[in-house]
């Protein structure tokens, strides 16, 4: 499957500031990049460096004053449907190195809020069979509202709201599966049918020594998704971080199947 | 410098659970380890995976009833004395792929708490003149206590509070030097003159493009630390997380210098 | 009902400190005091006020040094039994003056935080039925435990614990029922089941034009509770409160029926 | 000093709900309504009760749809000049059971954050000159900023961020004195300099046995308020409360000083 990608942003930055930039599609085995561009204004000399854990690029700039960018990509996607029901949960121990830090707290995602709820709501199911009861409930009991939530709310918070946007869904998701054990992070993607079309946050659950695709919004199909990068939580994986102030003054999202 | 650390731990789980165990000297070019030795009572399938950022080594086993564990070592520690006022920032934007995740907020540091009250204080200070004085502070102004501070404590919440032990000192310095676009995160180590003796927590901040050791409580020089392993915040770097139900049935830490 | 009960306390204050007790029976229409004695070793200035809501009494005296006090009364309790599922919600509009206060957040009770749960879990009851549905459910998901709380714990603190002892027991139902508008306030009370024998805390709501006592915890029936004082939650209502550093040295509660 | 007060507000309340309304001008001692007015375009059922300590009054009433109200009153203010700097703390152990809730914790003031902050920062000070201090403080860090805070938003929380509107200053400075043992709530008022008009909050403390107006926003004069009611904080003052879900639509605020 053929997906076309175009974003565009406009910010201002008062005064001079770093903006960190994370905006492209990752290259890897299930998502090839067959054209991409990535153009801004005026010519800066940035600061590509890798994004966590190796997943996709990020990129370190110095602004000042008014900031464009646009980015342009074809990736084909081929990603291996999976039954996440069928799968089942790695035995911590064996976590390596790479994959053990997505079983702690982060900024967001407290575990031990859920210790003794995950249980009481969920019984004695395990794995990918857990992973899923837990994002339909999420699915069933929560209400998609901008108004909910802000850069200061946590998995905790948006489970008392039953409510917020894409990445407070996953922030719960992510909570709860850490909970039990299951090793999961934030992913940040392209997606075609995300309504209204913006950059869009899902979950990663490490499950048979693989990480694989969840969102709890069901806006998203992980066949169709295009991975920009993933970390513990929204902390890492924004797609822009600035230090000094900077105001939005325009941004769209354009994600379309094409083939 | 010769330094020699002797522990033991005693625990005891509860059914049967995993533990990630971090105790270990890490070997590095300013730490020499001449000797080592872990020993269990039981033989265990450990899996050793490396610490973050490839500082040190951790342990995962799977473990039933009693576990006790001795660590013995004998440290070499020759490490360039540094004049922390003399260093400069780093430029935010140049922060590498390693370097970038450490002015993220994390579990137990949220440098947004701090973005007012450092400049209010501090004013036009800033590299390790400003880290100096911001550890200065914390040690002036705070109480070592035991009691001050329990699993859920932030840097925020220890902040007011003025008291707490070695990790609370630690996230509050690491939260304000996040704060001011400093890269900081803890680094848990052995030292001599920890009173009373016990795994201690320090912080490193990145300046000049190196990371450099500061302990806010005044208890240990860092000529004289032997770096276990580093985090972002205390939820990284615990010497002990168990999954499973664990108690602690004794624990004692012996560091001495020997040469 | 006759009731014996015999309680005695022992403080140190450090230095000089204000005190504030509150640990005598209320008299009112439902529970007569036959017989009360208040002793402290050396005499003390009392300032006898009155407790929240005009339901019995405190005092306040400045102290130093060792404080100790004994308190014994009989109280012939006359509580009509009454069918909660059975009374119906007050309109939220015709409340009085000194209701509207219990429908409000406070310190450890933040109705917000329920708004989305309570539907989404009880669904359409109302009135008593849903306080006892929610009063039940807090009995079976809880875990009586001394070790989950502490003086900064919350309602939902313990919700996510699902854990703590009576205060937190009877916070979690007071925050539940003022989210669907129903008034809750805190009750202290001497009742002769509490395992193990101390101060209990229970909950009052305000359902047809009058309150109503109900224990989350199970352990105390409204028929057996001498009520001591009432407010919005444990920081109203503490049996002991101080300004300035006071330590606990004994602290004995006896609480018998004897007729 | 007389002054003209004219407010209206505008709201939709979807399907039927209560609201709680707390506009009217106090009568007291300092302050003589000499003519009001309010009035509501369809008639409705008010049930009028007084408000906190006896401070004004506040009204319920069911509504469905549009609800607009104008509110017009003119008062004279002869409230005595008082020198706050001069005054003394009140003995915490002589409070009354009207003052003693005063130096609780409630819902946005939290004043053990503030033990160790308070005495670090203003060391011996104390009563009126540790007050005025304190407020000074206040007033010279913070910046006032409507995007700095919302509902949730408490006295810990405002501290930190250094900014926020009339209610977070207040929350702090009420937390600050609590923290020493000096009673301190919220009054609600209308004064003629506040800038953009609107509902204004201010502080109250209690000293040498009464109570006292500050404003650590600078913007009133204790002379030129007019109060509405008082509170032990926000949750308790709000000129607006609603059971079911209402929106603004639109609402001023004039306040003059006429003669």
């Amino acid at each position: 499957m053929r997906i076309s990608i175009q974003t565009h942003l406009q910010y201002v930055m008062h005064g001079n500031g770093s903006l960190l930039l994370q905006i492209e599609a990752a290259q890897d085995d299930t998502q090839v990049i067959v054209q991409s561009n990535l153009h801004t204004k005026q010519p800066l000399a940035w600061n590509v460096i890798g994004g966590e854990d190796g997943v996709g690029q990020r990129r370190w700039a110095e602004v000042g004053g008014n900031f464009a960018c646009s980015y342009h990509a074809l990736v084909d996607i081929d990603r291996p449907s999976m039954q996440l029901p069928s799968l089942k949960t790695s035995p911590i121990a064996a976590l390596s190195e790479n994959v053990t830090p997505y079983i702690m707290p982060s900024r967001y995602c407290h575990p031990e809020a859920f210790f003794a709820f995950v249980p009481a709501q969920f019984g004695d199911a395990s794995g990918g069979t857990l992973v899923q009861q837990m994002s339909d409930w999420i699915y069933d009991h929560f209400t998609y509202d901008n108004a909910a939530s802000n850069g200061a709310t946590t998995a905790t918070d948006s489970f008392h709201a039953m409510a917020g946007v894409c990445r407070d869904y996953a922030h719960v998701l992510i909570a709860m599966a850490r909970a039990v054990g299951i090793p999961a992070r934030m992913a940040s993607v392209y997606a075609p049918n995300v309504k209204p079309q913006d950059f869009h946050a899902v979950v990663e659950v490490y499950l048979e020594g693989a990480w694989h695709l969840v969102d709890p919004t069901g806006m998203a199909d992980p066949d169709q998704m295009v991975r920009i990068g993933v970390g513990r939580d929204a902390a890492d994986v924004s797609f822009m971080t600035s230090y000094g102030q900077m105001d939005l003054l325009a941004q769209t999202v354009d994600v379309q199947v094409i083939a």
